[in-house]
């Protein structure tokens, strides 16, 4: 019944305080339980932006999505624990809900909270969603 | 930043199916991080109930309680993990959130839904509360 637990763990990250606390802790259980560890940066869509030409927008997300998979895969290896990034593009939740879906998660570990690099990733709302709508456990590091 | 981690798990029971796979979970967490473990059991107190006198219906669930408490130890123990019970009356978040920081708990583990005995436990909206308003981190177990 628990035997095949916490094979393939899930990291959205957003760069944010809290979602570096959800990353180190998720290393501590990848440790432990041998798993394998997936980083996933999904780059919002739907935000309103009225400063950027959307496409600019994007293009600047994306990067900064790169830019912070980039940064949580050193924080890990940092810990000789080695991990496979995405970077994804649509709503949040939902694309959290089809990577654990296509690569067999076992396991998110999200922080409560999150600020995103320009105030639109509010990873609290989306642990709540997640919490009651993902497919597998979900670990909320507080 | 993470070194003191899962130092004590509370694992609030109900006697549900969901509830027994979230005791088995963190059993394995337990053993892993060599933890201290609590069961808590909480008698929701504001319960509509016709059919019986209240001081005999809160007896009824107390005694529950106690069982499904002595229960989920039997459980643990076969797995040589010792545990602390406790026993509360009253709302189910509000008490749990009261055990976590009286006993210093760093990690709830409940499942997702859950069933009790007359119908009355609704855990799944718990899990949400919890994910929402814990005072530390909380596993939801799917």
């Amino acid at each position: 019944m628990t035997s095949n637990n916490f094979k393939k763990i899930l990291v959205p990250v957003d760069g944010s305080k809290c979602s570096n606390k959800a990353l180190l802790r998720s290393c501590e259980l990848v440790e432990v339980f041998n798993s394998k560890l997936i980083l996933l940066y999904v780059a919002e869509k739907s935000t309103p932006v009225n400063l950027l030409d959307r496409k600019e927008y994007m293009e600047l997300i994306r990067k900064f999505g790169n830019k912070t998979l980039e940064r949580a895969t050193h924080v890990v290896e940092k810990k000789n624990i080695s991990c496979k990034t995405i970077l994804k593009e649509g709503n949040v939740v939902s694309e959290i809900k089809k990577v654990v879906k296509s690569e067999n998660c076992d396991l998110i570990i999200v922080g409560n909270k999150g600020l995103g690099a320009v105030g639109r990733f509010l990873l609290g709302s989306v642990s709540n969603k997640l919490a009651q709508h993902a497919p597998c456990s979900v670990l909320i590091v507080k």
